[in-house]
């Protein structure tokens, strides 16, 4: 018997009607190997960017209700589209909204979280051959108001859907081939990883790699559902990202991500007192600012510097209310760089090899580049450095932990 | 009290955030006044047609369920912009598709028909001082699939929303003033018509004022809810269309329609016995083509010359069916001219006045215009002439019926 396999196709899979026959074909060659298929889609090319300009003309700030229900007309135009296409090729292609097929949300518009996705009649019509065709990003509340799950929401989609159908697979097509060892733009020796664990995904997309939408992957890894990640426009087998087995090929290291969209702040010569970590990132916190690296120091008399990274985009907010905070705690300067870059190495090998962050410094030393930061976790070590040197970086510690080679010891 | 009023705008009303913020104004004025308004929408100026463009980049003849999903997009994202600009002015606009409100319709694809409007939910919202802002056009069916109500349908799903909610008036607002005594880029002299009898625009509509959709006025006289024709363009008061009342002015003519997409199609010669014009007109409405005017003449030998009229759109497929049918028949030759314009007189007066039609004829003499067919109903006169002449028999019934003065006796 055939196995039931997800697909979920990104916008530039879907970009014009020519790239939604060359998805419709891909579906009629899965359907020709004996395997049952649903599919979800997002929204055609940048025509949800198109949108959300529209929504602007009126008001910056849009009401998130009526912007949900604005954007959720993107992936309903793709869904019906690939629907036609399907049915063109005799096969009984079905769109369906997220509305009609009942994808329960909470109700944070523009941000909602799947609770429930309804598929007892799209089960039936698979079974009866049918390939229904599903808006991606988006559901609806308890209300009936349409939301949306923020972007890259269609993975978690597919990912929910597949989850909720039992499905074998959870295929993931997007522009690129599958997980690389270290982004291929930033260093051509990367190499595409057969198979990363959910957890070393998890750590590489939270540290860069924008390969998978964190949120898709962390609902893989909860229910165990293999996601593959494929490129919609090569042929491949792209990357298998699945519960960490045995059988698996086992490197130290498997990949290293790199990004430079963050900003560092540091407040300096705060009184090193239990709590000031807490009074300093709390009101970074209340204002919804993300924070990443978290570094503290000791410094002379009992004072600290303390510094941290957000999103370059926050910065200047964050500046803001750190200036606030020193001036309650008597303490000194605030400091920003947005000059700077992280680079992660990810592997679950690490639990089990003392000696990485070693050899990490080692290489980066040898390469003479600075270390701003480090931050580690079991299975990821984080350095920030300056900006200039962030490819060299990579390539250093590309080379120094043989990831271009297919097995590491 | 205030009144309910349902306002329905157009695609030209709505073309780009511009214009749906002059909606909004009018909108926010309506509210001033005191009075509880819902509006309906139509989509964006041409967005359907660039949706249809997409539909048929796919397939010529796209599957009509998925056709209905397809389009029904423009709507959603006319009512959430509009929403927007609302909210902005501090009035609680609220959006809903069809889907959302439940806007029942049958299952014929691409001209259902509604149903059943579920309004209650809207209802208690009118009354906390919401504004609805619903998707015109489209509903669902009972399988729960998206259906669109045909080209004009938004003016229908007005219409129903007015009759469910008990509105005092459906206000259709559009790129023309009102309705004119004949068509204002035919003769200058044409007059805005205060109001007209639902039975006139009935006429007038199928005989090619397309001010309002014939469906929408055939529901409104149904349940005999007040329909105002507006400009979203200009101020002014519009036409009121309703129950013919006795202290409505009681012209004879109320007003001329011409068009010229018509074509004419004779056949000649065939037997005249009974049955022949079903025999005739059978293939061709089992071909699915509308005809307009029909007129059967006697001819030598107990032969009889068999003309009507049909969309020039149908033209050759009628020609073809006509053609098998002369040959079936023993008939003779099978005409087309394509070369003919249909010009009417409406008026509910003429049922009190005789001599309507000759008064007509003698005009249209006197312009030395020869009519090449006649057709009558209880409150229309039409004939079909030549397309050159057009604008000149326009010109001369309106003269003739004195339609450029206010009253006429």
């Amino acid at each position: 018997m055939g196995k039931l396999i997800v697909k979920k196709f990104g916008g530039t899979s879907v970009a014009n009607t020519e790239r939604i026959e060359v998805v419709a074909d891909n579906i009629q060659l899965e359907i020709e190997k004996g395997n049952q298929v649903a599919v979800v889609l997002s929204a055609m090319g940048k025509s949800t960017d198109e949108l959300i300009s529209l929504a602007r003309e009126i008001n910056p700030e849009p009401n998130l209700r009526e912007y949900d229900a604005l954007v959720s007309t993107g992936e309903q135009i793709s869904v019906a589209l690939l629907a036609m296409a399907l049915l063109k090729r005799g096969i009984n292609g079905k769109s369906y909204t997220a509305y009609q097929l009942g994808i329960k949300t909470n109700s944070s518009h523009s941000r909602a979280r799947i609770l429930d996705v309804e598929v007892s009649k799209i089960n039936n019509e698979i079974q009866e051959g049918t390939v229904p065709v599903i808006t991606g990003f988006q559901g609806m509340n308890e209300n009936g108001d349409i939301t949306t799950l923020g972007r890259g929401g269609s993975d978690t989609t597919g990912v929910a859907l597949a989850v909720a159908l039992e499905a074998d697979e959870c295929q993931i097509y997007t522009d690129v081939d599958g997980v690389f060892t270290t982004d291929p733009r930033v260093y051509d020796k990367a190499r595409l990883l057969k198979e990363v664990s959910f957890e070393e995904m998890l750590e590489l997309s939270s540290s860069g790699a924008k390969v998978l939408q964190l949120r898709s992957v962390e609902y893989a890894s909860k229910f165990n559902l293999p996601i593959r990640v494929l490129s919609s426009f090569n042929d491949g087998e792209g990357t298998l990202v699945q519960e960490e087995k045995n059988i698996m090929e086992r490197p130290i290291v498997s990949g290293i991500s790199s990004i430079d969209s963050e900003a560092k702040l540091t407040i300096r010569g705060v009184p090193d007192v239990p709590g000031v970590a807490a009074k300093i990132l709390g009101p970074i916190s209340d204002a919804g600012i993300e924070v990443d690296v978290i570094v503290q120091n000791i410094s002379a008399e009992n004072n600290t510097d303390f510094t941290f990274t957000v999103d370059k985009s926050d910065a200047v907010q964050a500046e803001n209310i750190l200036k606030h905070t020193s001036d309650s705690l008597g303490g000194g300067s605030v400091e920003v760089d947005d000059d700077i870059a992280k680079i992660s190495i990810v592997g679950r090998g690490m639990r089990a090899h003392a000696g990485v962050a070693s050899k990490m410094f080692e290489a980066l030393a040898a390469s003479e580049i600075n270390i701003l930061m480090i931050t580690t976790s079991e299975i990821k070590i984080s350095v920030v450095i300056k900006k200039s040197e962030m490819k060299n970086a990579v390539k250093s510690l590309h080379d120094a932990f043989d990831l271009d080679k297919e097995l590491d010891s």
